[in-house]
């Protein structure tokens, strides 16, 4: 690497992205070898990571300040998915010349944002040149009260499952800003493409079901798909009640629309609300939790046991998803 | 993304990185929402990470296993640098189409090979496609005393300045590689580019000179710029003598043959020695450091009140460095 882009990428870490680190005094403001920290008294740290990359995961001419809050949030989904409060993140971009001053400095604007609203700082990365697009990799540390992290294996037979808020609503948000979904109103659409745009992570939910919960994860790959990691990872099966599946009216009027939506309702990903297994006996506890904070938990089915994930229909019967269940925005 | 892709991305994971992963309890296989980590009693996390593309930051034609070798050692060389223990890594890769299953293989298989030579272990990550050059991102999670992470603020006037190994090596390795380096012979010209291509993390170093040094950084930049951080992250100013620099025989005979590199010694990269501060008082001590661990530490030069890196010739007279200080591999 030549000796000016290299400086210039000590100016831009300097100028965008030391700002963001600030607060946080092991991160040393972004100057140092390394960032240090340390768990709270009994917790301890829950990490994550995405890639994304400009074409594939987005598009590229998304508000930059969106990128950043969308990166930023399906980490935090994770961490919601295992219980975990949010502390501190990495974040390393590799920019195309065509990335400029203007849009680096939305991209910041946008982290800076939901740092804030989210209770995390920056606190390390590294900032590279590349002749491709652009590659940002988003490294998120939370934490949890030791050995109490949700986790994917626990789920039990006779478990119910619940999801939270509505689901559906990120993939048909995909097909909307892609402005192939018929018959909906303009609100309908932008509710559904805001949706998609910009996940918000259940982070007070599942911070809530550590002890309530015995097995979570967060729907990015699709209900279906991720149903299916929680049961394979317990040994288990899982029946699920199409109809008990919890839509937004903005879903509702797609679907009418478009009957054949139900199932991309069903296999479709980007939602990310938290999918989760808990035993009847914590039913009560678990609705006390959704009033509290003020967000919807459905039951939507069952675990017993075996293996797979069994859609049933209005009338019981074992749907055919032909959608995998994979499908990414 | 396409749902093929996805699985794609499942079965990569889970043939080649999921072994990584099999002896941390805390990484779940690689089949959860995140992986759980605490520091041991008594300790914090030490938190770096590097981020490499294809035909930037290598040319892309080295062996897998050795792209993925210094990845991770880049990464631990910072580990080593606040004196901290290896732990745990994520590893983040966009990869184009062109790199196949042997690829893949070998460059997991470098990591196994670091892994069991460094005792570290892959804990999470991430895998997509980018239509562009590949992209690693890999982040280290290193541990240390509480407190006693070694920083780079920290130098004080009339400390002394040592460096461990040899310098220059990792600059005129480069060359070497590339083939414009005159007058070696081909042991001397393996020598160093064996240097630039597999760095020797100074961990062992590192974990002892907490409580002796009070300023330490590794030499990624260059020995200049290097140092260049410490005394402007700790308010002084340095003075080095040229000739004290320690040398390998290969850089001897490279200078002998043209001059001219002397500088490029004292400014270029990737050597990945440690270059320390410590006071007077201390230099017993970390000679015995250097025995006990069979690895040169020598003296360089003096901390001082003021800013900025002054580098003496055998003269006593100040050099003028025409090249930067940040020219990397």
């Amino acid at each position: 690497m030549e000796s000016e882009a290299r400086r210039s990428e000590f100016d831009r870490i300097a100028r965008y992205f030391a700002p963001l680190a600030e607060s946080f005094p092991g991160a040393f403001g972004l100057r140092d070898d390394a960032a240090v920290i340390a768990p709270s008294a009994g917790a301890e740290f829950v990490i994550t990571t995405d890639t994304i990359v400009a074409g594939v995961h987005y598009v590229g001419d998304e508000a930059p300040g969106l990128v950043a809050a969308k990166l930023l949030r399906v980490n935090l989904s994770d961490l919601a998915a295992m219980g975990a409060r949010p502390r501190a993140y990495t974040l390393n971009i590799a920019l195309p010349e065509s990335i400029d001053e203007t849009w680096l400095a939305a991209f910041a604007g946008g982290l800076a944002d939901d740092q804030a609203r989210f209770g995390i700082t920056l606190i390390g990365g590294d900032s590279v040149s590349t002749p491709g697009p652009a590659v940002f990799t988003l490294t998120a540390i939370g934490e949890v009260a030791s050995g109490r992290a949700l986790r994917r294996a626990g789920a039990r037979p006779d478990e119910i499952v619940f999801v939270s808020g509505t689901v559906g609503d990120g993939a048909l948000g995909l097909r909307a800003a892609r402005g192939t979904l018929a018959g909906l109103d303009q609100k309908a659409a932008a509710a559904l493409i805001e949706r998609y745009r910009l996940p918000r992570p259940r982070l007070e939910l599942g911070q809530r079901l550590a002890g309530l919960a015995h097995a979570a994860a967060d729907i990015s790959d699709g209900l279906v798909a991720d149903l299916g990691h929680i049961v394979a990872a317990s040994g288990v099966a899982a029946t699920i009640e199409a109809d008990a599946v919890p839509l937004s009216s903005a879903a509702r009027a797609a679907i009418g629309a478009q009957p054949e939506l139900r199932e991309t309702v069903l296999t479709g990903g980007d939602d990310y609300e938290l999918i989760f297994c808990a035993p009847e006996t914590a039913a009560d506890a678990i609705q006390a939790v959704a009033k509290e904070i003020d967000l919807p938990l459905t039951a939507i089915g069952k675990i017993a046991e075996g293996a797979g994930v069994r859609v049933l229909d209005a009338g019981g019967t074992p749907m055919t998803l032909t959608q995998s269940g994979y499908s990414h925005g």
